[in-house]
């Protein structure tokens, strides 16, 4: 297992997918040398698409450096695409940071950069034409759990960002750590990115 | 489908599993008529065992009457196994309301008040031990994603909750909803409570 010690950076804005949220984090949080920091536009209670929400400890003035940008999905995406705010702070922190984990619709926001040009990604797929309309110049693949280009992850929606962070623990930390990870929370992971019932059906 | 509204009640305590209640919580948020309240003993934050948390709108002393009484686990629940008041107001609420959900090692807690005596009911395969020693008069069923014994539904570790939060919608609003549920989240719902690759394994 690499001994680094990562920090995760995770976006949160108003009406974000609860599940896009906590089950990627929930696996990464299982990993001793990870730390997680959440992050709002403004800190403090942030609530969800789901009404229930979870707390920031930071806001983007005074959030310490991380190695990990971790942006959700979630219906709050279709205004936040309109926030100049968190896109510049998205935007700044990509060439900065080790990696980048999108989940679900979160791929919008980002798209929006434009830091997505040219990049292989995925997304949710029942919001699949409003997503992709963000980013026309991405090379988005439709049938995908998840995609990997460099340092960029995306996953497919909500269930498939667990899949992403599972896939991502794998690439860096090994594939026995990702398998006692998923054996620990009863998580089927789904280990082929290629696996994706719902980009057929949809 | 039924057009009562429910309202959950969850309970949430210090180190609380993050997935065992996002994911469920996030299921039953896609549904327009049902309601979430977040309770804990003390109120506002709470830190889950993966550090980050929720946050709670409701303490033990001013939270509204509800519908369904939502129990997670996580490794907080050694802890809580000796807290008389949160044991108290669980065993309270039990005789009060429609339905029971149990997720993990939130087991342990509520065999912990006797309740679940002569009840048959499942839980965390890893932590099979701890939680079964807390109510050695449960009728314990160890191969089940979940169980249902009258009112009381019970799942097996962390991810599980989700796919017996999705049974429970099947049983009260009808598989039709419970589907379009696991769609929209893209989620491999695992339909049969009796699919359970780690209770084999343990």
């Amino acid at each position: 297992m690499s001994k680094d010690k990562l920090t995760i950076g995770a976006i949160l804005f108003p009406e974000y997918d609860l599940l896009d949220v906590n089950g990627p984090l929930r696996m990464f949080g299982a990993l001793e040398n990870v730390n997680i920091l959440m992050i709002s536009q403004h800190g403090d209670k942030i609530k969800s698409g789901s009404k229930i929400g979870n707390y920031t400890e930071y806001n983007f003035g005074n959030c310490p450096e991380f190695d990990i940008l971790f942006v959700p999905g979630g219906m709050g995406t279709r205004k936040e695409v309109n926030n100049p705010v968190l896109l510049e702070f998205i935007k700044n922190q990509i060439p900065k940071v080790k990696y980048v984990l999108i989940v679900c619709t979160g791929a919008g926001l980002v798209a929006k950069t434009g830091l997505l040009d040219g990049k292989k990604a995925t997304t949710n797929k029942l919001a699949w034409q409003w997503v992709t309309s963000q980013g026309p110049n991405v090379l988005w693949k439709k049938k995908a759990r998840w995609v990997v280009d460099g340092k960029i992850y995306t996953s497919a929606g909500v269930s498939a960002g667990m899949d992403m962070a599972l896939g991502f623990i794998s690439d860096v930390y090994g594939r026995k750590v990702a398998n006692d990870v998923a054996l620990k929370t009863e998580y089927d992971w789904h280990t082929d990115p290629n696996w994706d019932p719902f980009g057929e059906k949809i």
